[in-house]
């Protein structure tokens, strides 16, 4: 039974390139091995949302599957490309930070650098997919690797209180509109959060167990997400669309001193 | 050799969800277990229109398939799962009147209700997918569950004729501007359609059998679409937008009795 | 192991006519049979669109696989059906040019005429798929085929040089804004381009081996692109954007003889 290839990218879906890459997975590794997106939506060259969506997803996927990460503004540069093992299961990507949020432990190692028939301008379909092929079939491959010590890791702040307020930044709005903010659920736990700082004023916050526990239409709601960040939501449409808020954006957060249980 | 899980969804593709849910179903069913996208396009939380969705693909799939119908606007409330046998293929989904418009006969069953560790905002990936994975492989399963006698039906309005005007409601308007209405190609057999009511006063509706069979630029077709419903379409460009229709929206069209054959 | 079937059309993401050819597919070559989408994202019944992805594509293709490709605004109407044999790789479709940017040799055959069971509007599903199907699982079909002697080819322009310009084609413009044109690496080869004519004047185009090679913002890059044609692109957003280029239109551009190397 095949390992499953997961694809993450920043590729859209206008053209076949994530198909020229599953063909490419395919063509090594076996027509029987399951190859799924995972997206395709990453912001178009932006390393820190993909890390984002690859910290979020790879906790959930089977143990001993690989993962094609690529978003690649640097393709045809002199950039490396990465192996990584994190809790059982192996990352392929370029050394460029897609790994940033990825906790620690981890393995990594270097790949060794693309041959000759390469294409410069698609490293994603020509070198990233087959060594991901390679490491779903022979994960043993990773004990002739060189081990990377220095993986190039972007800086993600996390959530920081301060008095009465939590600075946060924005890692993902999702097709709901709900906000994903870099608060994990173990910080928000010492913490109450009652309402974010707009230019118009403070607006509440209020804190719920599932979306359904708002007033349609009137509330801003603060809850434990599925993807393992605390997230801002709107009980009747959409929380980004609402706060006019993005990926990358910060937030400022009102806070005060959860009561002792 | 697997049976194939299909997966409808209102998620849209901005996010790794649909990914996380094959990943559950993988997980438990076996990784050559085929997982299949049958729409994430549904409306957001419009329970009719992911309804009419899986009514519309149910026919056409294989029996024995399974397909995870996650259209959830009340997850982590009180509301039950089921699981229903429609001739043949299984549905998992939230009790929310997602299964309306499957004609009866149908058997359906409660699933148990979820364990304390799943999330309260994602029971796609925690519970259903599981629950879908689980039937797929183990379709036993369902003499262990208890019938559920009162399933939520939404109403789901047929066309209705009333002298010279059928009154209608579009369904879907599919990619290339088809308006789908609920007017069965039964319903239509006993009438002939001649216009549809607009602000601007009565256009003509051309009955064809195919889409090439308009005038191009000039005309408003009516047909049998492979759907199971008459379609308007236009043969120059998208119907949806030439009359303004959306999912959910009345329209009332002229009618003559067909002649006698 | 199967061998599998990749889809290419132009039906969108609004609907599950994808999913239903697919189960199609599934129901005839069995469940273990690979499905996958090469893109659903072809203009709106642009044929030569959808030859130019088809075209793009399909040398990056398993040997064995077949291809599925259905844009066919004449569904319905009397035009044939082809299953198309080029290097190794299958293709079925209906007979209205798509294959036209296939380069011969290619082994063409006329598919035996849908039975009257096939819907009039969705032979994408009732016949196409079924059709691949079987090819995908018995090859040896074609053997009892008529061949086609005349298959409906569109006129592709080549780029076309004369004295110190090149008029060519945007044949497509992906995800990121790089407008692929109708200049083969080889036809690029024997010449320097320096820039693209637009109605605010002649903009340089630098050659580039790479899209990071630019100064980000600043540039309009010129490069040997993966698709097998040279693209131009912006090394700071996209070229489709800041020149107004969308398939199907022509551009002019500025060349000197290559020096004798």
């Amino acid at each position: 039974m095949r390992t499953p290839v997961f694809i993450l990218s920043d590729f859209g879906d206008q053209d076949t390139y994530t198909a020229q890459m599953k063909a490419a997975i395919l063509s090594f590794a076996g027509f029987d091995t399951p190859v799924i997106d995972l997206t395709w939506n990453v912001q178009r060259g932006n390393v820190l949302h993909g890390a984002f969506h690859l910290s979020a997803a790879l906790p959930r996927l089977p143990e001993g599957s690989v993962t094609l990460a690529v978003v690649d503004p640097g393709v045809g540069t002199g950039r490396l490309g990465l192996a990584a093992l994190w809790r059982g299961r192996y990352v392929v990507a370029p050394d460029n930070g897609l790994v940033s949020m990825l906790p620690e432990p981890m393995s990594i190692w270097k790949l060794p650098p693309p041959g000759d028939e390469v294409s410069s301008t698609f490293h994603g379909r020509d070198f990233f997919a087959p060594c991901a092929a390679r490491l779903s079939v022979d994960p043993g491959w990773t004990e002739f690797l060189e081990p990377l010590s220095d993986p190039v890791l972007l800086r993600v702040s996390p959530g920081e209180p301060a008095g009465d307020r939590l600075a946060a930044e924005v890692l993902h709005t999702d097709h709901f509109g709900n906000c994903l903010l870099n608060i994990t659920h173990e910080l928000a736990g010492g913490l109450t959060v009652t309402g974010i700082v707009t230019p118009g004023g403070i607006l509440p916050l209020k804190t719920v167990r599932c979306y359904a526990d708002g007033t349609p239409g009137e509330e801003l709601l603060f809850l434990s997400g599925s993807q393992g960040f605390m997230e801002i939501a709107s009980s009747g449409g959409s929380a980004a669309e609402l706060l006019g808020l993005a990926p990358g954006m910060g937030v400022s957060l009102t806070v005060k001193e959860s009561e002792p249980s």
